[in-house]
């Protein structure tokens, strides 16, 4: 089908429909006012559903057949076990069997463990994928192999989407670390607990059919529900639905580059002096390699000022459950658990609070937590001399991240970008963004290893940072120097064949993503 | 307007409206098939909101003009603090001072403490009130004063009326015992702690607006969180919402009786002999005067034999923490709160656990938790000799009690009434119910003072009563025994003008209520 493209208000060309649906251009921050009703799923009855409360089926393919998988149908998942998922594969190895065709994969998140997918994506079992993809099943799409268009969204704008009825489940399928045969469900127990199941929440409420799949069936009532079971068709019960070990992936792990540390360090140290960092202050704790090691920074000033964050929203890792443990957070309100540490404290810790924090993200609910957030500090692929930000494709074009919830962060009131000046002597910061995620005036900050620029906009920052002698340069001029060490980067050259697009928080499309030219295919 | 009546499966004369809107006609128990879908509120978004979180407005009538509060709208309520609730009244005070007209009241239930709203249903500010009329309110109505006509549910069927669309709330305003300036709340602190919020859990996911009134304004964010902020609209701190002690009203009070001790006593060896009591067994805890002494009598049993409950359904009073804190109920799971050391039981006791109770009780879902109960023991204001019964209007006619969760309980695997033969020399077993409020094959067992009658139905039960020897009587022989005591008891006279409708939990019309004769109008 022939792609008509629109300009939207970022100048950006995107399509004007997607996967054969009408989309609505970007508008601006804040521009766009949705109109109309919240998703309405089928009204179920308990005359359909056995009076002992035991909904147990004898295996996945059951449920699945019982919950009418057929051609066409949009089945999520959730990522909690991030590269250690050993569910959503299953039911695309079932579906393949059945002869279904055409599905729609709706996960939270794909990962590297997800690849054996591609075969499906190639069979015409699964039509496309809408959710992050990460690695191989990104690099598979960038090169105009998934018949469907990849539709990117961020955490919040997943929960927007399929409360907004813009993604209408048909099956859910939800792995359990801990599940009743009622299908009540929490993940902080039994072999592959993973703490929380906030990814599946809006899932469970708005899918026609939900199948709960866990490998530790416990006695009703499991307790403390993070499911409720009165949302749930049917119970399978499995060998091992993930492996926790593996939660630790990607992005999980503490930089050990003295360039990384030095810009950790040196984004910490602007905080402090620009009084970002306060008493009281409300962070969120992020996972990357360097925001990693800022928080471990982060936690030593506090101490040393014998200060606390009063929240700290997670996904934690050891290192927050560290700073909660000490003290110098005084809560945890969590979302995602990045190691056993974080999970192991989640159990543990009443301090450490379960809490909605996809639907607090959700731009099509009523106030966003992250607005009332006083820092957060992001990664960025790229980012331009317009402060605008990439996190989903590299400068070679190829789409291989998502979003997660770091386009919902950017409403927070001072976003720090602490990126390297360049990546395998690739710039980092460049004329334009090869893909445009976050636009510039909700970014308030790059610091890199040589010099922090701050955005124009925030007068205020720039000031306090001067008074205190820190290293300010404007962001042409990191670019020039990035420039001067690497040469001047190649734009990636792209075909005019779309191949996904990226979804702002309100779910206007504010980019495109075209297949990547000059390859094999 | 003439009201058309037809027979429901039941053989009850029903109408076939009630205040503008067609009504299905009960058609037997799990016999009606709900189709459609559920109830879809308009998609809000974050534009609206405040970017700080603060959503603190100066008053309730500043709050309820914001929400645009005008003529005809359906206004809801919780009623966790029973006869202690200052907020409702105030709520219709300000409609009335602003001149708003022809209101609906949806409370999940009234209490004596409401009837200063009888002038307000006099001056045309309040339509009519669907929702249990206690009291006061219950006898205007069945006077034939309400110009509506009264809609009683019972808890669940009320969630379910929400989530269906058959109610759709307009505003839903919150007493909240704490709450943050965002609208994150809960019941479990401050001089107004009820314990939980149960009942307004699916008002604030369905209203158009919410509005939460507390007493007690905490910094953000409002831990552990009950109801989320991403659903409230304005936050209004005032002086005083409830009074906790009043909590304690009604039916929350031990028995004194020595023949209701009987009654008590019997029903629980009734439950020892026939095995209904066993170890492990889910109970559901009742705050009625016989229920709470029998409840004391199954504690002592349990605790002789070396058992425990696996788990007791709250609504609890200081008699189930008990059991919780003794080990003869393992964990408690609670929707409602009876009393001050109920409420600091679900403050301290981490085996104490909020619970979507009434979503859990909702028909309209998958699955229902009390047909996995195996005890529950009711009140009754009449039996009659088919095993019917009757829970809202006494024998004099006059509707005067809510349903509760009465109806949803009468799903449990075995329903026991135990009630005096007569009160106040009036018979409680009767040729035939004045409201049918559950149909007679629900429930299986009658005990009084003076016998024991089981539904023929339950031949497994009679088998083993007579084996125990147990005093059973035929409901016939119950019925004349109180005749012979009492005299045959009038039948109540009624006008044919239509005062109110009970519905059961599918959303159907069981019976209608009439207007009582006779009285001074």
């Amino acid at each position: 089908m022939e792609t008509n493209w629109v300009k939207n208000a970022a100048g950006r060309r995107i399509p004007t429909q997607v996967n054969g649906q009408e989309v609505i251009p970007f508008q601006g921050v804040g521009k766009y006012r949705v109109q109309g009703k919240k998703h309405a799923p089928s009204i179920p009855s308990v005359v359909d559903f056995p009076k002992d409360g035991n909904k147990v089926v004898s295996s996945l393919k059951e449920a699945l057949q019982k919950a009418g998988l057929g051609n066409g149908m949009t089945i999520s998942t959730h990522h909690h076990f991030r590269d250690g998922d050993l569910v959503s594969n299953r039911i695309f190895d079932i579906a393949h069997q059945l002869g279904v065709k055409d599905l729609r994969w709706f996960p939270s998140a794909s990962f590297p463990c997800n690849s054996p997918l591609i075969k499906y994506l190639e069979d015409g079992t699964i039509h496309h994928i809408e959710g992050s993809l990460n690695g191989p099943l990104g690099r598979f799409t960038s090169e105009g192999k998934m018949r469907g268009t990849a539709v990117l969204r961020s955490h919040g704008g997943r929960v927007q989407a399929i409360q907004d009825g813009e993604v209408k489940i048909d099956i859910a399928v939800i792995a359990a670390p801990s599940c009743d045969s009622f299908g009540n469900a929490n993940a902080l127990y039994g072999p592959s607990a993973c703490g929380v199941l906030g990814f599946a929440e809006m899932d469970v409420r708005y899918a026609e059919k939900v199948i709960m799949v866990t490998d530790n069936l416990v006695d009703f009532p499991c307790l403390p529900i993070q499911i409720e079971g009165n949302y749930v068709d049917y119970v399978v019960v499995v060998d091992k639905i993930g492996i926790p070990e593996k939660i630790v992936s990607g992005t999980t792990q503490i930089t050990r580059s003295p360039d990384r540390l030095k810009i950790a360090e040196l984004t910490a140290r602007f905080c402090l002096e620009t009084e970002i960092l306060h008493d009281r202050c409300i962070i969120q704790s992020g996972a990357g390699s360097i925001s990693l090691a800022f928080g471990v920074f982060v936690h030593q000033m506090l101490k040393g000022k014998n200060w606390k964050a009063a929240v700290s929203f997670g996904g934690s890792t050891k290192y927050s459950v560290q700073m909660l443990q000490e003290g110098t957070a005084e809560k945890i309100l969590e979302g995602q658990l990045f190691d056993t540490a974080a999970i192991e404290s989640m159990r543990e810790n009443p301090l450490h609070h379960n809490f909605s924090v996809f639907n607090a993200y959700n731009y099509h609910s009523k106030g966003n937590l992250t607005s009332m957030i006083d820092l957060v500090t992001l990664g960025a692929t790229e980012v331009d001399v317009n402060f605008n930000a990439n996190v989903v494709t590299h400068s070679d074009g190829y789409l291989l991240h998502g979003i997660g919830g770091w386009q919902n962060c950017l409403h927070a009131k001072n976003v720090i970008l602490p990126v390297p000046l360049f990546r395998d002597r690739i710039p980092v910061i460049v004329d334009e963004v090869t893909t445009l995620c976050g636009p510039g005036e909700l970014i308030d900050v790059i610091v890199t290893e040589r010099g922090i620029a701050i955005n124009p906009l925030r007068a205020d920052l720039i000031e306090k940072a001067k008074a205190a002698n820190l290293p300010l340069k404007t962001i042409y001029e990191l670019k020039e120097e990035a420039e001067r060490i690497c040469g001047k980067p190649q734009k990636p050259q792209f075909t005019d064949q779309l191949i996904g697009i990226v979804k702002w928080p309100d779910g206007t499309v504010i980019d495109a993503i075209r297949q990547v030219k000059n390859i094999e295919v």
